[in-house]
This record gives structure tokens, C-alpha cells and sequence, in this order.
């Protein structure tokens, strides 16, 4: 028995990239694809990658019977989500890939996304859904939060060393290089081919980035006390990927030590030998991140570099390890699809 | 019970992926795998994107012991495999990439490839491994020869409307623009980065390409008489895909409705409606061919577009689709991954 | 002395390669640059590239005064243009890179573009802006039609074969492959990076592109008789460049020959030694064209390869190249820059 | 009268570079082009997209007469160059690109090339040839060493704040982006358009990079004690371009002041409003470099960042800013080409 699944936002690029990874999910099949603006439209029209697969065609929200669903997965834009999941059944398993339930404080939520937020009650019921840290909570979560890809990138690379009180917690550095498919199938001229390929420049830069609220959040819980870490994003002529250049001050072997102890039985989180860094193109389309720690020749600095595909790991494919959770599935059910190289 | 499988040449791009399909294949896997000059290594360290999977070391061949081996994908540089083979034991079930055995006439193939063969008993008996059309040779072959990624494009096209006497036999020409995967890791300055992206090239133009061998034998036997296509194959910034432009003399309806038809039952040949043109975005990483047909403004001219990624439907994917033949399996055991978009 | 120079419609991509190449002409400078929707601001905002140059702020049309201007350039949108064409001073010299003034007959006009002509006295006005065949008309004209930048490249490739009546004039074949930055800086879901790069695919395939309307136009007028050539476009994922390769039915030493002959005097066009092909990477970000020829496999039949720049060739160097033979200037001024490679 | 040019080592990027930018050089001609390797060849032939020029033929070095050349730019393999320029004449003005000369401590050098130097008299006589803070000493100079690409961003960003003293010495961090472009035209796995397209990874991690000598020699200069900052280079999928991320401990607003200032009368140097930062897509094939600032959210730190082409400020284009300086010429002198874009 597979466990019957709807996706609301279908159209954009997280909402594709969840069907293609429910295609060869064992577990799970697709009954209900919403996209509002494009309701009535086979998914192949709008996608043409995906048209060897039988999938319903796209509906509006409201016309979708949820009483036949198990479980909902939300890739709709932030702001707009908290007022589709507050219709929603009270009974029904969703997983949101947007901003809305991230941030726990409703304070942090306005200071972030410029507004007040409007269902604060789910707000405090939803769960972070970085996988590796929150698993016993998303396993009995109803409604589960899935992370900025920024986000999970950079806390993969500090959370066991914020954990371990091995670095300096006033000093920490993430250099982000993004793919582009970041920031979704938007019509921004800065996203144009023309604009962006062959060239490369930073992004909300200066501490202005909202992933930021997230890892406020995250790092000053696990501290115990605030932590404020800088962040600066960049774009690259590149689809899919991540890749956060991250500098502690720190031993460095030590550092690596604690993350390939933190690390050694997770399957998707790989921790290279001393020395090595890792590269974006070894983990595109797949749900792995890997990571990897040097020494600066500065004593007492190392430098942790992360990389996962933004779309994978960093949101469609976590989102599917969290509801392989939520659904009592093994959690790497589906998950197993090596990366694509070249 | 899962088979045996050796994959010979596991350092090409070709022998790479064969790895990345196998690794979700539930009915294979890898018990050998071999690159001679970089025997002793892991595979992580040679393809850092297979890091996840627990894979047996690179060896040489004569250090594999083939009894413990069900079959054996070859992925060797041409002219070396046909000697390798020919060792081989005559019971091992044989899947070969390269260009040596896929033509039967051994004065087309020192043509071709500018050398007499040294293994004309095995050119003979091998199965050309296309395999929507050699479905029942292939099923009972020792030996399959895996055709060109350009050859399969091509054939893909025009094989049912030769079959169908639908198009001007002496009028067929075949414009072909292809990734830079299809050239292998090999080290030309062609192939660098900054030579290759953002420009693009014809290479074997004027009918030098040696895929035009595998026309002209399939061609010809198809037609009952000699057929000889023009066939100018570009280069494209671009890793994965082909995208063959046909231009053929005949009637753009009927040349759909031939394709439509002879294509309706298989899995992995999707023949677009009428006027739809496919893109090579829209199968990468997939073992899908899409196949589109439209009319030229010209009374009688008709244009078939057939896109299909080169490493998986051109080569590693067709080859495992013809080791599952071979083994008694589904022909689409673990192929029906997705493509990957963006 | 240098001419006074305006650009109206400086904030796409052809207005700005105006400016770049304007920017070290040593007989041009500017003086009125229009932008309607971005009046009021400077060049730097909209092109940061140009932020080093003293440039005049964008301005609306209107606001103009031609009075202080010996020669505008017309960088704007398809339709708009005649009207704003009709309303400049009756004395000023314009050269205009829209497709309003490029055929002659104002019936062809409205079947390609869709839209009866509001300008008809100036479309018979209008000389095509094909410089090199040309020159006389182009030198005493008021107004110059800018080519198509496709239309310029297959011309290249085709008109002296014409001319010299040495190939089949029943069956030509452009097989055209252009970057992405002939499609304007518009924002549409198929320029976007994650969308083209790593793909291609064709566009306004079966004779629907606009462009036949300037092949029909000038062949059946060398030919002497209607002319109807075979065009299907594709867009490749490269910023600039065009390569085409057409298809003819002829001697392909005699159709060398005929090119070499016809272009031995010409600085921009430069035909390669016989069998040798051009690349795009070869002439990116200049004014010239490369051209090779190679004989099919098939007796008879020949390949002819063009490649250009499409905003430079094949639009704003091109316009310049006008210019300066209205102005008096020596044809190649400003325009000898050579490619930028890698 | 324009002077005389040998270029040696003419068939490598920067060699071509140097050919791109004399070609329109109005007081330069290029007399002698040497390639060791490839000697006899057309230049065409090697660089098709340089087919315009009317060049001399390439040669041995040996084979070239020095006594009619006025400069010789030496675009040598590092440690190969120091012997080379040992055998010129002691009257020849050289501007050398390689590493050989920019160390003065043959400690150093030694230290990061592994070997010694064999010219340590040379190495004395050498002048640094970053021109905009060693234009008198070029003025002079007979033997100019350009400066590394990498090296020349870091220092355009940094100089001017520690001789400021406005930044902390013991903080500075460099993240830099690099194209593919600076690695040259050598045939090495990585820099494969299938390996490198599409990804991104750090070379010469945790303080190993060779241009770390050059960063530590001038900081420590200008501050008068030893400063060692961090250093992390980028490899990413574009050919031309370095972004170059430096974040200091220092006030914001006083850090784009001190640029500012710095920079004000400077042609090449543009610093953009405080707050906006620049894109290496508006510098490509230019000689200019952009410098943005911005303050971090956490109080008393900024981050600046700088691009530039290494093709061109990076290397060729500061060798013939140097050359100019040395001939007697304008700086600016044929330097003046806008960037391309897109």
C-alpha cells in the first residue's frame, strides 16, 4: 500500500522537483497537483520533463478532495502559505517548503518577512524540519517546516561544532555560493541567461538575507545565548547547488573530528577525509550533502565547506525524508538516487 | 536474487554512469569493476559523486575473476575491446559500449575505424543493441553491441519512416548538435571549459562521422537498397543531451502518424503531438527519447526532432536495458528514473 | 569634428552593444540616449557595464532635441518603431535596428509581422542595411533598415551562390543555431538561465520565423524568380553567436570558390581555407563574419558554415558600419576590435 | 611612430590576450610572436579568432632578432621565464607575466615554488607591476612583474584600508571567485567543460595558494610588520572574471571613504556608491576593476568586493598599462575598450 500524496504548487520548481522524486518513491503516488494560475493544465504542458508519468492534472486548491489525501506537501510562496495551510484539515500531514513556519518567534517572523504573521498558532505547532536534527519531533508532526536551502547548507557545517563549543561563537563566517534555481521560475531579469551566465555577484549581502533569521534562531538555541553569524550569499551561473564556505575560529582536526563523529551514521551527510573539500558537481540532483574540513595556515582558523543541491537536499528532497517520517516509512525511502555527473 | 555484474572501463564517463544506474537497479549489482592504469583506487576518489555507494576497488581485468560474474558491461576505448573480449570466457554474457562490434561487414569497420578488426568471429555473432528493434536477438544475444549515441538519435528518427517508404530514400539529411559528454574524459583542448562554452562547432563534418557506418548498415538493410543520409554533427556548450534536426522529403502528417504508431507500446520512445518540437532539457539524466514532428513551409518537406541524452538512452542506459533482457529481467528494471530539470 | 550620435531605445541589449562600440569611435559621440520607461535614469543604473563612460541621462523621445543630432539610431521594439520613425525631423539621418523597415513590400510586412503598415512611404524609403551589398544606397540614404541578425548570417552564407546561379535554388536548407541574447533582454520563462543552460531546442520551426520574410525577399530578387529556402532555428545555451549551416546542391569547390571571390576585398568577411569550419567562439563581441565550406559525402551536395555575432554583425556593429558610410566615415571605423576570446 | 612588440609565449591565453588588445593599440605593433612548441605555425592557426590580423609568424625565441624590438612582454610558464629573460638583452624593456619576478625575497619565492631562483639578480632589479601604486618605479623601470590575477583583486581592495590603518591586521579574510580562464589553456580533468560547467569547488584551500606570497610581501610592506591574511580561491563555471569577497574588522563607511578617496583620480578603479556592490558579468574583457562596500549587520565589520577580468586588469591588460608607462605613453593608452555584456 502506497500512501496517497498532494502538492500544492505544482508549477514551480521545488513542486516539479518533488514529482520527480515521488516517480520512483515505492511509497508514495501523486492524486492531487494544485497551481492555481494554471489549474486544468496537464503537468506535461507545464513540464515537459515529466510527461512519461500518469499524473492528475493541475487543479485549484480548493477543488481538491483532501479527505482522499495522506499527506500534503505545500511549495507555494512564503506569506501566501500560512493562509492555505489554515483551511487545510486539522487531521491532514503537511509538509510546507515555504518561509512561513520556520521561525518559531512571531517577532523574528515580522522583523524577516516584513509582516505580521497570520496564523500564529500553527506557527508554534510546526516543527523545523532539518531531518537530521528533529527527527523524533517531525516523526509525530503534523505539520513540519521544511528549511531555507541556505539554511541547511550552513547548519550542516556548524551545528555539531555550536553543539561541541569548539569554535568561537562571535566569529563565524558562511560565504554562500548558490545555483540559481534558488530562486525558482521567477520572470527577474537578474535571473535572464544572458544576465547571469558567465558571471557571478553576491545577493543580500550585509546581513540582509532572511535564511539569517533561521540560523539566528537555530544557533543561539543550540548555544545556549545569541549567536550572530555573517552571511554572505552569492549567485552563480550554475542550476542547481550549494556551496558554503565556512570559517571558524577553531582547531581544525578537532573540528573535523566532531563533525565525522556527529555525522557517522547519518546516510545522506558525508564527511570527506581531512583535508579534502568537496566540490557541487559530485551531489547534484541527489539527497546527500557532503562536507569537508581544512586548516587555514592561520593557527587556529579552519575553514568547513558544505555542499548539497538546493532543490534535493535543501528542499524537495528533505521534504520527502521528513514525510517519510511522518508516514512511518524508512527515512531514506526513495532517497537513494545517486547524484548525476556530468 | 540480484545479478553479478562487471563493468570494465569504470573511469570513462560511460562506465560512471553505468554505476550511478545500477546503484537503484534492484535486480544488478557490482561485484567487479575494473580501469587499468587506475587500478588499486576507489571509485570515490576517481568519481567523488559515488562516494555514498559501497563499490569493490578499481582492478585489472586479468585481476577479475569472471566466474563469479553474470555479465559484464565493457566500456573500453574502441579498437582495444575487441581483443579484451575475445578473452573473455565464451559462457559470460557480454554488454560492449564501444564502437567494435556494431558493424557486421568487417570492410565497413576497417572503413570506418581505419584498421582491420582482430575479432571478426565475435563481430558476427554480436547483436546490434538497439533495442527497440533487436528486441528478440538481444534476448537470447551472448554478445550486444551498443550502438553510437549519434546512431541511435538518428535511427530513432527515421527508422519507421524508411520502414514505412514514406520519405524520399535519396534526401535525408540529419543535423545533429551534442553535448561535450559524449567525447569522453579524455584531455583535448576542445573540450576545456573555456574553449567549449559559449561557442559551438561543427566537428566530422562533410561525412567523415564515423556513426555514419551504423547509418548506412541500418539504413540500407531497413530500405532493401543503399541509403546514405548526410549526417553534420555540431558540438554544444552543453554536458548531456543530443538533439538530431531531421530533414526528410515526405508528408509531415503521415511521417507523425508512422512514428506515432510504431512507437505507441514502448516505454521509453515519446512521440510528441503533431507540431511539437522537443528539447534536450526535457531528458537529461533519463533513458526517455522524445521525438517531435512539424511541417516546413515547403509543400512536401517534413522536419523530426528526436532529443535523448547520450550517456543514458545513447549508451549506459541502453545498455542496461539490454542486460535486462539478457538476464530474464523487465527491460525497464531501473530505468525509469526521471529526468532531471532544471 | 566627431557626428552627434542618438539612441533611441538604449536599455536592450542592442542599444547598449550601440554604446559600447560607439564608446571608442573616434568619430562619434553621444549626446541623446531615450529610454521611455526608464527616463531620468543614468546609463550606469540600467547597464553597469557602461558606468565608466560620461554618458548623457536616458530621456523619453520627446524630450529630445534632434535639432543637435546628425544621425539617430532606432534600437526599439518591432511596430512602435514606424510611428516614432514618422515623427523625427525629415533631415535627420536614421539607421533603425527594428524589422519595421526591412521589406519592401508592404504585404510581405503585414503576413510576417501581423499588422497592417503605418509607414508606408518610408518602408519604400528605406534601404536594407546588408552593407556589404549595399554600400552605394546605404551611402546616400536617409534611412538604413538594420538586417535581421539570422537574416544577416544566412545571406552571408547564400547570396553569391545565388548570384552565381551554382547551386539548386529548390532546395536550401539554413539549419541555424543562435544564443540567447538575439531574444532582447525580455523576460520570458524560456531565457531563463535554469531553463536554457544545459539545453536546446528549436523555435519558430517550420517556416514560421520571421526572418524568411527578408530570405524571400532578397533571393527570389538575386535569383530573379521566387525563392523559398528551408529555416529552422534553435536556441543554444551561449549569450552571443549565431552559426548556420546551410544546406545547397552544388560543386562545393566552385561554391568556395565563388565565396572566396566574392568576399576577397571585404574586412569583415572572411572565408577559411576549403573544408575548414568556423566556431563561434571565434568571433564573439566583433563585427566579423567567418566562413567555411566543406563537400558532403554525398557527390554534389556542399555545406556552407557562417558564423557571427548577432549584436554586433548582425545588428549594432552592423548599424555602425552604416553609419559611418552615411556620415562620410571610412566603413570599418570603430569597428576593428577584434574577438574576445576564451 | 608606434613601438616595436615581441610577445613571447603567444600561444597561451594571456598571449592571446596581449595580441587581442595591441591589435587596436594605436601605439604598439607586434613584431615578433614566439611559441616554443608550436613555432612555424600561423597565429590563425592557433588562435582562429585573432584570422583578421596581419601577424608575424610564431617562432623560437632564439630565432627572434631583439635589436628591432622596442618591449617584450614575456607570457612564459612560471620558472621557465627566469632563464629565459637571464639570456635578453640587458637594453631590452621586458613586462613579464609569469611568477618569476614578483617576490623580491628569494626566501619566498623559494618557499612557494618549491625551488630556487636561479636570476636573484633579477629578482632584485624587478619592479611590481601593480601601476596604480607603483607608477613611478614602472616609469623607470626595465624589468616590470605582473602581478598574479588573484593577487592584484585581493590588493586593489585591501592597500589602500591598511595603509589607513582602518581595518584589523590580524582579520582579514579573502573569498574569491575565480573563472576558468586564469588556469590557462593547459589540458588538466578539471578544467573539462563536462567537469567544471555546472559546479563550483575551492583550489589551494587553507593557505596553500601561491599567491599568498605576493598578498603577504606588500601587506607587510605597507603596514610595516608582518601581516598574513586568509585566503580561499573559487573555481566556477565562467571563463573570464574574479569576484573577489574580503571582509574586514573595520567601519563600513569609513572603508568605502578610504577606497574612495583612494581611487578618486584613478581611470581603472571605480568604486561604486557605499552599499551596492559589483558584478564580474560588467568588467569582462575590460581593463577596469569594481569595488563596492558594505557594512555586515554584526557592528564594526564591512565587507568589500572587488572584481576585475584576469585576463585583462588581472594580466595582459596591467601588462600594457605597464608597457604604456614604460614607453612614454598615455597609461590609458589603447585600454580604454568598454567591457562586453552580455
Amino acid at each position: 500500500m502506497t500512501h496517497r500524496i498532494a502538492i500544492l504548487g505544482a508549477s514551480g520548481y521545488t513542486g516539479a522537483e518533488l514529482v520527480r522524486l515521488i516517480a520512483t518513491h515505492p511509497g508514495m503516488h501523486i492524486v492531487a497537483l494544485s497551481a492555481d494560475r494554471k489549474a486544468g493544465m496537464a503537468m506535461a504542458e507545464v513540464f515537459p520533463f515529466l510527461r512519461h508519468l500518469d499524473l492528475p492534472r493541475l487543479q485549484k486548491i480548493d477543488e481538491i478532495d483532501f479527505a482522499n489525501v495522506d499527506l500534503c506537501f505545500c511549495a507555494l510562496p512564503h506569506a501566501t502559505t500560512q493562509e492555505v495551510v489554515a483551511k487545510l484539515p486539522r487531521n491532514l500531514k503537511i509538509v510546507d517548503l515555504s518561509a512561513d513556519f520556520r521561525l518559531r518567534d512571531p517577532g523574528e517572523y515580522e522583523k524577516w518577512y516584513g509582516q505580521p504573521h497570520t496564523a500564529v498558532d500553527l506557527q508554534a505547532e510546526a516543527v523545523y524540519g532539518l531531518t537530521e536534527f528533529y527527527r523524533d519531533e517531525i516523526r509525530s508532526a503534523r505539520l513540519v517546516a521544511g528549511t531555507g536551502c541556505n539554511a541547511a547548507t550552513g547548519q550542516f557545517a556548524l551545528r555539531p561544532l555550536i553543539a561541541a563549543a569548539c569554535i568561537d561563537l562571535d566569529d563565524i563566517l558562511i560565504d554562500l555560493k548558490a545555483g540559481v534555481s534558488g530562486a525558482g521560475r521567477s520572470l527577474k531579469e537578474m535571473l535572464l541567461h544572458a544576465e547571469l551566465s558567465g558571471g557571478t555577484h553576491t545577493y543580500s549581502a550585509g546581513g540582509k538575507h532572511r535564511h539569517l533569521g533561521e540560523f539566528d534562531q537555530e544557533f543561539s538555541r543550540i548555544a545556549g545565548r545569541p549567536v550572530r553569524v555573517q552571511f554572505t550569499p552569492h549567485l552563480l551561473p550554475m542550476n542547481r547547488g550549494i556551496l558554503a564556505t565556512v570559517y571558524v575560529k577553531g582547531d581544525a582536526k578537532i573540528v573535523h573530528q566532531v563533525l565525522e563523529k556527529a555525522y557517522e551514521s547519518e546516510p545522506f551527510l558525508q564527511v570527506l577525509p581531512f583535508g579534502s573539500l568537496p566540490s557541487t558537481r559530485d551531489i547534484a540532483g541527489s539527497n546527500f550533502c557532503h562536507l569537508g574540513v581544512i586548516g587555514d595556515r592561520v593557527p587556529g582558523r579552519a575553514v568547513v565547506v558544505a555542499v548539497l543541491d538546493n532543490l534535493t537536499k535543501g528542499s524537495s528532497g528533505q521534504a520527502i525524508q521528513n514525510a517519510n517520517l511522518m508516514l512511518g516509512l524508512d527515512e531514506t525511502t526513495g532517497l537513494m538516487l545517486a547524484p548525476i555527473f556530468p
